[in-house]
């Protein structure tokens, strides 16, 4: 028997403020918000990672108003919400008991960044053990410069990390699709 | 006080082979060796995984000979070393607990590939707590297929890859510049 949660990672205000940089992706609220309603009508377990920062200096430090999660991404009464403060969702936090304990074996993810948090959580999260399947058009990068100097624009970066997860630690796919096959 | 370590990951003959298909940075094994010998000569420890697939058709299998370790990359008697089955290196192996016993609180870390077990591996070290320094040049990765159908090539994937890692998860050096600083 096989179940299905979803893992909603680091939807905090500060990347609505623009404070961590351009990126990409601008309907990845609606999208997201779309899955989240799915998959609560379905019946199926939501869980909530958000990062509160130890980082001097980051708009995602505890306190800040970009620790806040963003509005549509709020959890509900009931739904497990972790705080981390490394990019992997499984390190630190009581998120892989709390899956163990309700018998999930497949994670739905969905978050902020695309190339930082969601993918070492996605990583971990297969290496775990889960089937994971990543909602791409629900995930979003920011800019990000190279050890050389260069600026790597979000969308490239989201591009290719989603690229080198796929087959290796996931399936991707969009949220219409995983409602289709899920709710 | 510091005391840093080199990681050497999957540097396995398959690759040697060409089995994994094309590859980027042909010298990795020639900076690779440098690398090797100049810890081994500073008394610094040298840490070994390889991968034991469990994938059907994978090169990389226990028993084929894709799955031994290039020459150059062995270890020699005393040198802990560890096989896995998924990407990073620790999961499922004793890794960890061997560097917390010999007081290692920094990494270097080397191997294959950059996009899948260097990267998991070196953001999992970060988040653990440890060091990261990544010997860029004594790394490589191979062409990969996004979810599309597109095929990546793999000197893009490392370049990008490595811009990721930059500043989230590790420093970005050369064999060189990692020699002087630490032998």
């Amino acid at each position: 028997m096989s179940a299905t949660a979803l893992l909603l990672i680091d939807l905090q205000k500060a990347f609505e403020f623009g404070e961590m940089g351009p990126r990409n992706n601008p309907d990845a609220e609606k999208n997201g918000a779309r899955l989240i309603a799915g998959f609560r009508d379905a019946g199926l377990l939501v869980t909530h990672v958000k990062h509160d920062s130890v980082t001097p200096g980051s708009p995602l430090r505890l306190g800040l108003p970009g620790n806040d999660v963003m509005d549509y991404a709020r959890p509900v009464a009931g739904e497990p919400a972790f705080a981390k403060s490394v990019n992997s969702a499984f390190i630190g936090t009581g998120l892989e008991a709390t899956l163990r304990e309700n018998g999930i074996d497949h994670l739905v993810v969905a978050g902020a960044t695309t190339v930082h948090c969601v993918s070492t959580s996605v990583r971990m999260a297969q290496n775990l053990g889960f089937a994971v399947t990543l909602a791409e058009d629900a995930c979003f990068s920011n800019d990000w410069t190279g050890p050389d100097g260069t600026v790597y624009l979000a969308r490239t970066l989201h591009e290719v990390e989603v690229a080198v997860l796929s087959g290796e630690f996931c399936e991707v796919l969009g949220v219409d699709e995983i409602l289709n096959r899920h709710t």
